[in-house]
């Protein structure tokens, strides 16, 4: 057992405020425009890696289950890039935890990605900056990036590899956000995030889209550092909704909303026009991101829950980075 | 009586398959892009205009009710438009009624001008052609002038005032499509076309779904003199959702959808994965417009039926061209 290189790293989903949606280059996952996330806290992968020399391939188990061929294929992929980037030869075990559904519109493939890349450097015996790791996780899963950082943080979409990562915009302190989460179907999406992206480029709006990024990230950058909620929400929801719009036109066409997904857009739209501060944001599936201040959240949260078709919903404060678990803590 | 200059005309909504949205001249209403509609047959406005030399105002009245001052302010400035064109002095009585509901998503002002701008140039005594009568018509409400015109007609945008009109583009006899217009919600839209119109270039998506139209119009002009059922079910649905695209990223923006919006175009997507040659289209309400031939129609007409939130499924085939009703016929 000594000669076993192990570690167990722990990260948090986020959301993203200012959507990544659509690469310049698929396979170094580089962002056609840049954007701005708050990571989850509460919500966790746990992801242990241990370097074995007694195996000859890599082995993924989630949940407990292993792997179906297609995870494990992407997790050893992932694992060629750190072992690469280490100098490492061999192959690992991964065992992967999420405590939420996964594929449903909290980003499990984030949380995941940012877990193995600090599991397995860890293991591998290299301390990494928190650039460096977001660089690498980013290799995984676009969005892994930023589940590096804890609080907000901003991933800018950067010309190449070496300079294509999150750096953290403010810690989770600076503003105290709620996001709640109407989970509307723990099914898992049709088509996955890393299709969509290559999906991206067919949309007649996607240009656009992607010209106007930088005034969004300007605005929400702005909106995060003076605490400006109503600026926030407000590009928030027309950020979202270009992205939707992109997707929804994309060839082939990308609905991913549900009845109750609009159900509760409607909603959000009259709360705010009624004085409540809360604004709406969708990722790549059904489920409907609602961000507010803590003296609007039990409001929220309560009218949220009565929306027919809502199965749960989930609350989450800004989290915290990507850590590695010491056995002893 | 024998001094009053009187005529009666009837005139059919449409179903825009190539959308207008937005303007380079709102007063003119000078489109931003070029349409592309078939006219509805089974539902039309019937409007009488008599030219009374006793009368000091314009007066309206809507179903035998008497017209909002909003309403008639807007067919008095049109009969402007008309009497100025005509040469003609003295105010009207307008009576129009609707066979359908107004206001929601079957375009009542399409058809209510196209048959005003009929009756009163007939009652002025004046003949027109169809390309004369549609762009007047145009300037009561822009997708009025494709109204004028029977089965599939196509609004060329042009350059200004005397190049902005229809044409038919095919006759209805040419193809049997079926129209089922899925009826949400009868209750009127909360901002209609005019507003929206103007809000359109507020969309940071606008300029690119403007300059993609080209290739749609002629993506959806080539599937329907080929009869092409597949090519024109893809460019309908695209260009349906960028013009949806391009309402929910406004400021503020127009979000028409409700849940059961989603639910049919849901529906709609995979019966079609299932073999049905049927796809949808949404114009400014929530009412989803299912085009298919007519070997498809008892099918889909059954299915739209059963879903939860549809109140009722009207079937449209192609439809005539505003014509004058004679008292005798």
């Amino acid at each position: 057992m000594a000669s076993l290189r192990t570690a167990t790293a722990e990260a948090s989903p986020n959301i993203a405020l200012i959507k990544y949606w659509g690469d310049v280059d698929h396979a170094l996952r580089l962002p056609a425009n840049g954007s701005i996330s708050m990571t989850l806290g509460g919500l966790s992968t746990v992801t242990r890696v241990t370097f074995d020399p007694t195996i000859d391939r890599d082995s993924l188990l989630l949940g407990g289950e292993p792997a179906g061929p297609a995870a494990l294929e992407r997790v050893a992929r992932h694992l060629d890039v750190l072992r690469a980037h280490a100098g490492l030869d061999g192959h690992a075990r991964v065992e992967s935890t999420n405590n939420f559904p996964s594929g449903a519109g909290v980003a499990s493939s984030a949380s995941a990605f940012a877990a193995l890349t600090l599991a397995a450097l860890t293991a591998a015996g290299i301390a990494e900056s928190s650039e460096s790791l977001s660089r690498l996780a980013r290799r995984g899963s676009g969005s892994a990036c930023r589940s590096i950082m804890g609080g907000f943080a901003e991933w800018r979409a950067g010309t190449g590899d070496a300079d294509s990562f999150a750096t953290q915009l403010a810690p989770g302190e600076h503003w105290a956000l709620v996001d709640l989460v109407a989970v509307i179907s723990a099914a898992p999406k049709a088509i996955g995030s890393t299709e969509g992206h290559r999906l991206a480029a067919t949309s007649p709006l996607q240009a656009a889209r992607v010209a106007d990024a930088p005034r969004r990230l300007s605005q929400c950058r702005e909106a995060i550092l003076r605490r400006d909620f109503d600026a926030l929400a407000e590009v928030v929801e027309l950020d979202s909704l270009m992205m939707h719009a992109v997707m929804m036109t994309s060839t082939p066409p990308l609905l991913y909303w549900m009845p109750t997904t609009v159900e509760i857009l409607q909603a959000v739209a009259s709360w705010r026009r009624g004085g409540l501060g809360v604004c709406a944001t969708i990722d790549a599936g059904p489920n409907v991101h609602c961000l507010c201040e803590p003296g609007a959240a039990p409001a929220v949260e309560g009218a949220l829950a009565s929306v027919p078709g809502v199965e749960r919903v989930l609350a989450c404060p800004p989290g915290g980075p990507a850590r590695v678990l010491h056995p002893a803590s």
